[in-house]
C-alpha cells in the first residue's frame, strides 16, 4: 500500500510555516509501515491543487491531505478532491449539529456564518471524521479502489484526528497490524547508537528497529506486524531486550510520552530528594527545564543564577581564591558552585554549569564550547568537561541537555 | 519567472527530519519577488526524482533542488537532473582543488574518498557554487532555457551557499531589483497588525508588505521593485513611514538580525543599568534569553529563581503577610518579587514572574494561564497581567516573550 502526502496552503509554499504536518504523518506512515513516495505542497489554487491530486491517484493507493478545509473561499480542498474522484457532496446531518454545538460553547463571542455550513458538505462515496478541536471535519472518500484522507492544516487537530481516527483506519487496511515500542536512549552518541545495533538493523525483518536522533538522545523504535497485541509483543521482547542488554542504565524510559527531565523530576520526588542550580553559561535554562514538568514543585523550591564572579562567591559560596587560581570556567568553580548551590538552598542535591558559549571570550587554554558540569549529591562531589562545537544559542542548549544526563547518572551512581 | 522547489532525501519523506530547508528558500523567492507554486519532497530513488525533475521542468523556469550532492552511492540529484536536462557531467579542475584543500584541513582526521571526487564533476552546461561549509559544490546548469540550481541539504551549508551565491543570481535574471526593509514589533497582536494595515495592504503595488507572526511579534517586510538602491529606498521610506506612525514605540528593531533580547540588552547596557530576574512559573526562562545575548554580562549579575513561597520570602524579601493575603500568583507578590530581586541583588532593574502554568493548580480564581509580570525600576514597580491558554510550555514560552515586552516598555517610558 503506497500513500502520498499533499499539503494546501500559500503560508507553506512562503515559507511563512514549517511543514511540520507533513514530518508527522511521515513518521506516523512508516511507523505503521505503509509506503510514502512523494510529498508535495501546493498553494490555495484550485487548477494547481486538481493537478497534484489527479497525479497522485495516478500512482499512489492512499493521499493525505492537510489544509484548506476551513469556512473561507480559499479553502477548497474538498470541493476539489471530491470532483477528481468523481464524487459529489451531500450535507451530513450529524457534522452539521455538531458544527451547532461547537459553536453554542462559544455564544455571545463567536457565531456561526453561512460559510461554516459548507464543512457540513460530505462526499457521498465517504463520511466524515469528528474534529474535537475545531469546526472543519476530516473526510475520507473511498472510490474506485482509491482513498483520500483530508485532514484541517492546524496541527493539535489534525494531529488529534490522525491518532484518534486515522491511525485505526490505516491499520484496518493491511491485514497485518502494528504494535510498537519506543526505548529512548541517553548519554550515547548517535553514530554509537548506530554502530551498536548494525547487526540488528542488518537482520531486522520483523519486528524492525527505526532510530531517531534527537540532541543528546537517540529513541529507537521496535515495530512488529503481527495478528495480535501478544503476538506483537513475543515479537518485540527478545528484541527490546537485546536493546537493553547493550544500552543498559542508559535507556532512560520506554515510555514515549515520557522526557528526560520527567524521569529526573520522578527520580527525585521517589527518593524525597530536593535540588537547587547555579547556572553561569545556562543563565537558569536547566532550572527552567526542571519546572517544565508540572510535579517539579516537589523537588525544586529556589535556584541561582551566577553569571558574575561576586554572584558565584556571595549566592553559592565560590571561594574567591578558586576563582582566582582556575577562573570561572574549571573544575574547582563547577564543584564549588554545585555543592554551595545545594547548601545555599538547603537542597539534597545541587547541579551547576559554568563555560564559554561563545561567541568571544575563548583562549586557546579555554575554547569556545568549554562547560563544566558539577553535581553535588551525598556528600560527593562530580564533575564533568564538555567541549561542544556549535554557535552560543546551540552550545547553551546542549549544555542543558547534558547536565540532564549527568544528573541522571549520579542519581542512579552510574558515575 | 516561476521557480519550483523539490527536496530529496528519504530522512524528510519519513519526517526524521523537518523540511526546514523548503521553508527558509519559500520565505526567499518571495522576497525576491520570484513565483513558487510547488514544494516536492521524494526519497533517495533515482526513477521518481527523475519523473519529479521532469514534471517540474515542464511547468517552472527555474527548479532549486536540496539534498542529494553528497559523495555516497544514494546521492543522485546531480546525475539525474543533469540527464533529464539533456547535459552531461566534466571535471572541474576548480573544483577538485576545492575538495583537496578542504581535506588538508583535517590531515589525519578524514581521509579523501574515492567517492569524493564524484562531487568534482560538474554539468558542460553549468557552473559549480562553492560550499565553504562542505565538500559537495552547488550547481546551476543552464539548458534550453530552463535553470536548476542544486544544492546540498544540510541547512547551514545550503543557507551560506544560497545568500552569498544564489540570491545574486536570482537578482540578475530579473530586470527589476527588489530592495526590502524589514519592521519588528512586538506587543501587538497578529490580526491586530493586520487589520491596521489592511488598507496598506490592499492598495500594495510597489512596494509591497509581507507580515510574518512569531510568537508575540508581527515582522513586516517592505520589498520595492527598482532599478537601484537608491529608488528602492525612495519607494520603501513613505510606506516604512506610515507603518512607524501606526506602530510607534511598539518597533522595536528595523534590523534583521536584532532579536528583542538584543535590544533590551542593548538599552541596559546604554544607560548603565543592570537587571536581576526572580522567576517563579518561568523558572529561569527569562534570565536564560537575556543570557543569550553575547553581552549580557554588562547588565546580568545573578538572579534567582524563587519557586517555593519560602524562596520568595528568603531570596526577595516578599513579605510573609502579602503572600497568606494575595497568595503567590498576585499582582502584590509580582510587584514584591521584582522590587525584592533588584534589591537583593544590588540592580538597577528587577524583573518577576508568578503564574499558573497548569495543567493542574487552577480554579475558578485563579485558572490555569494566569499569570503577572512585575517590573521595578527607578523606584516605582510596575505590573501586568496575563491570562494564557496554551499547555503549560506554550504558557511559559508565552510569559518569557511578554515579559521581555513589558521590560522594555518600561526602560522607555512606555507604560
Amino acid at each position: 500500500m503506497v500513500a502520498e502526502i499533499i499539503c494546501v496552503g500559500t503560508e507553506l509554499l512562503m515559507g511563512n510555516t514549517v511543514n511540520t504536518n507533513a514530518a508527522y504523518m511521515g513518521r506516523r506512515l512508516a511507523d505503521l509501515g505503509i509506503s510514502l513516495y512523494y510529498q508535495t505542497v501546493v498553494g490555495d489554487n484550485v487548477e494547481r491543487l486538481a493537478d497534484t491530486v489527479k497525479t497522485a491517484l495516478k500512482r499512489s493507493d492512499i493521499i493525505i491531505t492537510s489544509g484548506g478545509l476551513g469556512p473561507t473561499e480559499d479553502d477548497l480542498t474538498k470541493e476539489t478532491v471530491v470532483e477528481a474522484m468523481g464524487s459529489e457532496l451531500i450535507e451530513d446531518v450529524h457534522t452539521r449539529r455538531r458544527i451547532e454545538e461547537f459553536f453554542s460553547r462559544f455564544k455571545g463571542i463567536r457565531n456561526v456564518t453561512v460559510n461554516n455550513w459548507k464543512q457540513a458538505m460530505i462526499p457521498k462515496d465517504g463520511f466524515a471524521i469528528d474534529n474535537d478541536n475545531g469546526t472543519a471535519p476530516g473526510i475520507v472518500v473511498e472510490k474506485d479502489g482509491k482513498r483520500a484522507i483530508l485532514l484541517p492544516g492546524p496541527p493539535h487537530e489534525m494531529k488529534a484526528m490522525f491518532e484518534k481516527d486515522v491511525v485505526p483506519y490505516l491499520e484496518k487496511l493491511s491485514t497485518d497490524k502494528l504494535y510498537s515500542k519506543m526505548i529512548k536512549i541517553a548519554g550515547v552518541g548517535e553514530s554509537n547508537v548506530e554502530t551498536e545495533i548494525l547487526d540488528l538493523i542488518d537482520n531486522q525483518t520483523n519486528p524492525t528497529i527505526a532510530p531517531y536522533a534527537k540532541m543528546g538522545e537517540v529513541h529507537l523504535r521496535i515495530t512488529a506486524k503481527a495478528a495480535s497485541r501478544e503476538e506483537g509483543d513475543a515479537l518485540i521482547e527478545p528484541m527490546a531486550d537485546e536493546i537493553r542488554k547493550r544500552f543498559g542504565r542508559n535507556i532512560y524510559t520506554e515510555d514515549e510520552s515520557v522526557n528526560l527531565e520527567d524521569v529526573i523530576v520522578e527520580l527525585l520526588t521517589k527518593e524525597h530528594l530536593s535540588i537547587a542550580t547555579a547556572e553561569s553559561c545556562t543563565g537558569g535554562l536547566i532550572a527552567g527545564r526542571l519546572i517544565n514538568v508540572a510535579g517539579a514543585s516537589n523537588c525544586l523550591n529556589e535556584s541561582y543564577v551566577t553569571y558574575s564572579n561576586e554572584a558565584k562567591e556571595r549566592l553559592v559560596g565560590v571561594s574567591h581564591d578558586t576563582l582566582a587560581a582556575h577562573g570561572a570556567v574549571s573544575e574547582e568553580t563547577a564543584m564549588e558552585m554545585a555543592a554551595g548551590a545545594a547548601k545555599a538552598a538547603g537542597a539534597d542535591v545541587g547541579i551547576s554549569s559554568t563555560g564559554i558559549a561563545g561567541p568571544g571570550g575563548g583562549t586557546p587554554e579555554k575554547p569556545v564550547g568549554l562547560v563544566y558540569l558539577g553535581v553535588s549529591y551525598k556528600g560527593q562531589t562530580y564533575v564533568r568537561r564538555l567541549q561542544l562545537r556549535g554557535n552560543r544559542e546551540n552550545n547553551r542548549n546542549h549544555t542543558v541537555e547534558f547536565a540532564l544526563i549527568f544528573l541522571r547518572d549520579v542519581l542512579l551512581g552510574n558515575v
